[in-house]
């Protein structure tokens, strides 16, 4: 007797679970060719971004397969909001380990329609493999942008603002309390903390918005002193930060406020999938109407300076050198 | 003292490795941003196809890395031809296991230099990742077409010939001589075997050639009963196939030669990465032409038919039923 939850064989995945979240796309061909064929709009440039997730690496093999869609497809839409481009479509590779059945394909596949229709994506390709070794996902995201309006990383100028979206350090916070590591946070605040780890929110309203604004822009995805970094390498800049400036949420505040040394953490880990971004400084008069547009908060945060390095002050002046430099993939 | 052959890190894989090939595409903006901006030709489609890889699975671990990423690059390359389209970028994924050191990143790179001149692709984007299990790889390679002229899988008409590219056989018995199990023939015949399983050749070329010519067209992964199953399901028509028609390599013959059970893994295996098409009856007069301009053979193998059936016929007219019914990935 056949097992009803057995693995079911590629083409059963791709016809039962995959095919149906390329309907909207006739260039998809249903999944049933061997490439999808897609019309650029006329006059825009396409924006392309490939990220991988690991089991055991990534995400941990027991979260909800919904979660696990939703953060694969999140990621990729953070890069593409970092360059201000309107999300349209994406393929996925997934290598499939023997023990994931029908029930987590049906799961995993309704949390990527669901991702689908809040950001208006549709699956036009990908394929399907078997492993020996963890469930590894590759996506690969394509959006838009009128021509050359594209957001970069390398744009800074030296007396830029640096602004960040939201609140920094939760997605950090948020694996230590997935691994309840925050003993002494409210329930509720580790809650909030987890959510904001399993869940990241690409800002893509934000990015579009910052078009003819920011500068330079960056998604923070190894943490803002890295990220930072980044900016500051490819624009041949430096910047200075100060500390009290950075936004937080009540959560990290409260853990913060038992633990000082998460400091570092929240300044040097990753994961936030906020907006970082550097711009004229009359920009401020502009960002409440920008932030209420984009529902989400900005802050600035400091000054791209021509140091060539970046220096974190803390409220007394004093330059603080965190421990943690950033999240590397290994 | 460091280990001079250990594992680099991701951002030295990144900048050592992967950035130089990027750096014909300006919009790749040498791997460092977070997504590409790549400005479509006017009046062209969009071509876009990913493939996963996986050590174990599609490739030994063991084979030379030159070749690893000769293959993966052409068996996207193949899945462009069989559109029609002219490949542009690729991004790629690569989840990396522990023991993959510098030596082999540079292998790995220089041969997807190789074909990126020959083929005339560069790399746009990716991520690279660590894993536990397997060398995993998936590549997403975007090409262009012009508009509507996209060949499909689904547009065989009742009537058609049906036509394949160069052989047919020598994937699958290639990896028999991989495996040293076609002990009765010549090594000369076993060493072409293997480099027709290790280097398939996208003929993207003909696929060209064949725009306004073929009405359906695949090429052939799965294997050549599989895929023309695939044609014939999504035009919803049959296939009559006439066995000794089909285009054998003096390998492959003499294989067959050997061994004549062997048939049924040329009729059923896979990787090839010939084309398979169909065409009017008219075509013939023109294949000769067409052939010689791109660079493969063409032979015609049979009929498109009403009978909603693939039927194979031998040399005395009777119907053949294979016993392998083609390559799933699981």
């Amino acid at each position: 007797m056949p097992n009803e939850n057995a693995r079911p064989n590629e083409f059963e995945i791709i016809n039962k679970y995959f095919a149906p979240l390329s309907g909207s796309e006739p260039g998809a061909f249903k999944l049933t060719d061997d490439a999808a064929i897609i019309d650029p709009p006329t006059g825009q440039s396409l924006v392309v971004t490939t990220d991988a997730l690991v089991a055991g690496v990534h995400f941990f093999t027991a979260d909800p397969a919904e979660d696990i869609a939703a953060k694969l497809l999140r990621v990729s839409l953070s890069d593409l909001a970092s360059m201000g481009a309107e999300p349209a479509h994406y393929t996925l590779s997934i290598a499939v380990p023997e023990d994931l059945n029908s029930d987590w394909f049906e799961t995993f596949s309704e949390g990527l329609a669901e991702n689908q229709r809040e950001f208006g994506v549709t699956l036009i390709g990908g394929d399907t493999v078997s492993t020996s070794g963890p469930l590894t996902l590759s996506l690969t995201a394509m959006g838009y942008i009128e021509k050359g309006m594209g957001l970069r990383r390398s744009k800074a100028k030296v007396g830029d603002s640096i602004w960040v979206s939201g609140t920094i350090g939760d997605g950090a916070l948020g694996l230590l309390a997935v691994e309840n590591k925050l003993a002494d946070l409210s329930s509720d605040d580790c809650e909030y903390l987890r959510q904001r780890y399993r869940l990241p929110i690409p800002r893509t309203k934000l990015g579009q918005n910052l078009i003819g604004n920011a500068h330079a822009v960056i998604d923070i995805s190894d943490g803002l002193v890295a990220d930072l970094g980044h900016i500051c390498e490819t624009s041949g800049v430096g910047a200075d930060v100060q500390i009290a400036d950075i936004p937080l949420s009540k959560a990290a505040n409260g853990a913060l406020a038992e633990n000082s040394a998460l400091l570092d953490l929240i300044l040097g880990g990753g994961d936030d999938y906020e907006l970082l971004f550097t711009t004229e400084h009359s920009f401020a008069a502009a960002a409440e109407k920008i932030a209420a547009e984009s529902g989400v908060t900005l802050t600035k945060i400091g000054e791209i300076t021509n140091t060539g390095a970046i220096r974190l002050f803390d409220q007394n002046g004093q330059e603080h050198t965190p421990r943690q430099k950033g999240f590397t993939h290994f």
